[in-house]
């Protein structure tokens, strides 16, 4: 487009609406015509795809197989569960009517596909020796949201979900941990966002699990964002709707199950982590142009430099500014983009025989020899990751704190920590008092911490866990 | 599934139950919940997703941006086009409630995104500079249909939809013409389906279209099936919708857009073209498994025999029957599953260093030296895919036959002819009495057959146009 980029309110000022600026700018997202839905642009759909890419693989290489399941789920299948119909009643778009004709039975838009799947485990499932099945799709779903923001919170959502069912329990467990395993790494390693491990708390898990697993992200304001999650069902799904097989002794025996899940929300967990007044800050392996050229000048000397550095730079995702915007524009532009590494082709350089590489993040600027470039850029973009890696771990760091009282965690909630780590009893009624009381919530119980027996930084019972809570998106 | 295949009814018996059975059989689908919409299953979805990785390829290199815009259209902003939505208002899924809340305004699950994407386009488009927009999308649709058949017919639906906006009409012819020219090489060289191609007539063409081109496919029981259309607009859309730009002489025009899709449709495609009494028969390029190894017993030197095989076919999709399932059975899955290559390796053949290589089409066996297994299997994958698309061209040829007046019409889709070649004088009205009389319509207008002078085959007025016309899926 030809519009002029819009500025972006910094972010220090208003953290929400540089956010959304950012997104706007940056051409991710535009709203859709219905209230809390996005239409993702190429450049946001390309960074989904790159995500879909790497973790379809890691999937894969564990027996993980796609499916498509339905979209829409009968009314009365989907009530089968009451503990799960609870937790999505209020969100769920129904359909009642096709063409001009009412529908016997109201249908409802996936909100997750645990039903149809156990529906479907139900006359797959005979014997022990049908199992496992470890099943995976790639799908929207829907949940309607009052406040809604690109990304975070949407009607309408991408993401994939997974679904397994086994003959054993310690089998289903473990898959359930090797996907939070396969998450962390791709979140720290691709996504470089320092993410907590941990488990939920009896509140704050997915309605009829047993345990929900989680990744747990720090914000650069200080908020938390649950990045992806994995159930452990036990048979509770298969209870209620009868998947049973014949184990070896030969009598019937409930299935055990997962689910889990990320979706297009870790785009925003990466924008507000990494990003800043200029725009998007984008992780090298997810970001859909690597490099961008800008050429100064259309001199043969620019157009033969532009084609060598190509070369040197097959494998990388390159990319040639030729709009006729301004150079000015151009660079700014680059920026907005979040692409890791800048190379400006100008006839003054290249008669010394360089060229001038720039770095997104530092901004730091340096003329490198002609021949040099694949190397710099390659060190580049490796130094790149690591700091964006750091220094959002660093704010990470910065921001987790310990609380013993509810005192006490006011204030640290008051002093703009993220992450509070306190003595918890565990129990639901004394965490729903204190998200009455602070309007935050209990994030994870995290794996790396040791269990003390303290009192319960809200009801003084005894605690038996070490809790982290937090403000969270 | 321990659960034993169940029988497939003969293809001559009744080709409609084959249909059916060999899809269920080969594990492809299984039926939803909602009438109408089908469960794909781990090998169905894997033949998809080979579909989409070859097209999805195709369509970078020319350009298109993959983009991802919201399931649900506000009924207001559907009902804008008139002749769009008369094609499409009886079978729209509409939601009309959220949780207990009834909505304002009903909204319709796409069956198709023209109207959303028009709506963008509208506020995206400034400039002549701006242009063209060259957008695709891999997403579900609904159109309820009356009646269904997995893969052919159903309510929900994967596909493809491609959507682009032009400054010039005649950027825009050529895009849609190229789009077919891509669905045409991947019908042919990669599922081997020896398809028609040209346009649709006056009344068959898609709703607000000035032209739709189309890739028309002969099933083995001489019914056609449509496999892939590309759509023209003209300025159609950008009228109704307001997509303007300014022009290089800075005055307003209207834009012109295409839309182009394939579907899921292309799985019932390939089977009823190349499958048989036994099951599927896949062509390689979207075969899940290239190759299968069977071990007829677990001796040191199968197991050996089995990883050098393994090795030699790097490269190739290969896996190895590791079920406690009979022999006999082994070998019926593998045909009913349409794996081009089937490999026996059995003690006998190796005390004379050979294994048994079986070929899915013609059911050829040989044993083959231990050493060849390579050479064999690549020379015995290329014969198969030109066999299969040879014989499906031979039942093309001998199903295509001409007519020249309405009796004779009848009296060749009576004798099973599939396509005929007829004169036609292009009327909507002659082309709906067709449609009475004989409940079949036109294919298209053949690209490569000379138009000439004659009078219609129905209404006996002046024909313009040679027409395919055929019953159809």
């Amino acid at each position: 487009m030809a519009k002029q980029l819009d500025k972006i309110t910094p972010r220090a000022t208003d953290f929400s609406q540089w956010y959304t600026d950012t997104v706007l700018n940056a051409k991710l997202v535009e709203y859709g015509p219905v209230k809390g839905t996005t239409i993702f642009r190429p450049y946001g759909y390309a960074i989904w795809e790159l995500m879909q890419k790497y973790l379809d693989a890691e999937f894969k290489k564990i027996g993980v197989q796609n499916v498509y399941f339905p979209l829409l789920i009968p009314q009365s299948l989907f009530n089968k569960e009451k503990e799960h119909i609870d937790g999505f009643s209020p969100e769920i778009a129904t359909v009642t009517r096709v063409g001009d004709k009412e529908l016997d039975e109201p249908l409802y838009i996936r909100p997750t596909s645990e039903v149809l799947m156990a529906n479907f485990f139900q006359n797959e499932v005979r014997s022990y020796r049908d199992l496992p099945l470890v099943y995976n799709q790639w799908v929207n779903v829907m949940r309607w949201e009052k406040t809604t923001r690109p990304f975070l919170r949407t009607s309408e959502f991408l993401w994939q979900e997974g679904h397994t069912v086994h003959n054993n329990p310690a089998e289903a467990k473990k898959l359930t941990l090797k996907i939070l395993e396969i998450y962390a790494k791709f979140a720290r390693e691709v996504l470089l966002l320092p993410v907590v491990t941990g488990r939920k708390t009896e509140k704050e898990k997915f309605a009829g699990a047993q345990e929900t697993y989680t990744i747990e992200s720090l914000m650069h304001d200080g908020q938390a964002l649950q990045c992806g999650t994995s159930h452990y069902f036990g048979d509770n799904f298969s209870k209620v709707y009868d998947i049973k097989f014949q184990n070896k002794e030969g009598k019937l025996e409930n299935a055990y199950s997962t689910s889990w899940g990320v979706s297009t929300r870790l785009i925003g967990a990466i924008i507000m982590t990494h990003s800043d007044d200029n725009g998007l800050v984008l992780p090298s392996a997810i970001s859909p142009i690597q490099v961008r050229l800008i050429q100064i000048k259309d001199t043969d000397e620019v157009l033969e430099a532009t084609t060598q550095i190509q070369k040197q730079l097959a494998g990388l995702r390159v990319d040639v500014d030729k709009s006729d915007k301004s150079f000015g524009f151009k660079i700014s532009e680059a920026e907005i983009k979040g692409i890791p590494v800048r190379i400006e082709i100008g006839p003054r350089d290249l008669e010394m025989g360089q060229v001038t590489i720039s770095r997104r993040d530092t901004k730091e600027k340096n003329t490198v020899a002609l021949k040099d470039v694949q190397s710099t850029v390659k060190i580049m973009i490796a130094d790149y990751d690591r700091a964006l890696y750091s220094n959002a771990l660093a704010n990470r760091k910065l921001r987790t704190s310990t609380a013993s009282t509810i005192e006490e965690y006011v204030q640290k909630l008051q002093d703009n920590q993220g992450f509070v780590l306190v003595p918890f009893c565990g129990r639901v009624e004394c965490e729903t008092e204190v998200k009455q009381k602070t309007s935050t919530n209990s994030r994870c119980i995290p794996f790396d911490v040791e269990q003390e027996c303290a009192k319960c930084f809200n009801c003084g019972m005894k605690s038996t866990l070490k809790v982290y809570f937090a403000r969270a998106y």
